[in-house]
């Protein structure tokens, strides 16, 4: 417990922060709606490939001013050997390939890796909630509905107080979500999506080519520099 | 994958293992049961004060020829304050405290992320169970029934094929662990229990009572060297 956490009767919330789009709409709307004292936000250095979007996820807590931790999982990437975005051996796949090369960009199992982990932090915080930004269309499983019910079963189970997950946005597209972070407020040109390690963002990636066509489906002028910007629209 | 995973049809297992005598026996209990071929064992440095038992993991893992990774979570710790085993400035409860006492000694959550970590490990190695030793009468509410049902519904969603976590000794107590360990054969020299991280175990942690109180249960013969061999039978 932090000492100022102490005789906490409400609620706070642990936000899981990646540094890319949803995850930062997602903290925005979190203290609009809370106020900043009742959040703190989580990101994670699992090892991945891009390091920039770590970078992003601080600036976003401090442009908020909550608390901020990233916790170090950076070693992990020798036991998930075999995917694009931990393992430098393995090209990033092209967003417009097949399911079997999208596959290859998907680190095994990291939602509930990151979600046990941000409950450990909510548990060891004072904190009682954990959301995360899984939308509608996300292509990993384990942003299914009946994966996040069984996780929130899951944590009402795994203290002494029950905890729960929460993951306000799964009814939403990727454009919805752009179009609500517009409402608070949020820029884009401070979130980072890509899987490469490039100064811009590539383009090519499926997190880029899902920007891309998220912020067009979205109406949303996209503030991004992209290496290859016709990529995803052609 | 790694290679020789590829077309594995039939059941490969990931044993949890942390050198304590539970998942010493279980390590031991799956070579046995399903050849050495189908097993491989992971350990877990979360920032633990004790390493002590790290090393137990490995050299286990050596004398049943399965192969050994370790996942370094040690910058957990930081995220995790507030508990005797990460935090070196909370002392070690005696383990005839009370239930207030007892939780300091608890990583919050600890067994949810061991068990996610683990899944990943298991997808990213080709294996499709991942088993840990929790056994009846544990402290930890993690060890509960219904949180490992529940963590099992998640493990069967968590990837594009489905996953187990087995827990084939949560209706043994510690002392039927202890009598099952011998039939197979386990050293119990080469595990360590305790909480402290001093030459011999210290006698008086709640893991060192545990084990002194289930080997007496057992009426099997403890080798282990106690600094304090008393306390937890006075």
């Amino acid at each position: 417990m932090y000492e100022d956490d102490e005789n906490q009767a409400m609620k706070k919330t642990v936000v899981l922060l990646s540094g890319g789009i949803d995850s930062t709409v997602l903290l925005h709307d979190y203290v609009h709606q809370y106020g900043r004292e009742r959040i703190r936000a989580l990101a994670f250095d699992y090892g991945q490939r891009s390091s920039k979007e770590l970078s992003f996820a601080y600036l976003n807590a401090l442009a908020v001013g909550v608390p901020y931790h990233a916790a170090n999982l950076s070693s992990l990437g020798k036991i998930l050997c075999g995917n694009a975005l931990t393992d430098r051996k393995i090209p990033i796949p092209d967003g417009r390939g097949d399911e079997e090369g999208m596959k290859k960009a998907t680190v095994p199992n990291r939602n509930m890796v990151l979600l046990s982990i941000g409950l450990a932090h909510a548990i060891a915080s004072g904190c009682d909630t954990v959301t995360y930004g899984a939308h509608k269309g996300g292509f990993d499983l384990d942003t299914r509905p009946e994966f996040i019910a069984a996780m929130d079963q899951v944590a009402r189970l795994c203290d002494w107080n029950p905890l729960e997950i929460q993951c306000p946005y799964i009814d939403l597209s990727k454009a919805d979500v752009i179009k609500k972070g517009i409402d608070l407020g949020v820029n884009y040109a401070k979130t980072w999506s890509c899987y490469a390690d490039q100064d811009l963002h590539c383009g090519r990636c499926s997190a880029c080519c899902k920007r891309i066509l998220s912020f067009k489906e979205a109406g949303v002028k996209d503030p991004t520099l992209y290496a290859d910007p016709g990529y995803a629209l052609a």
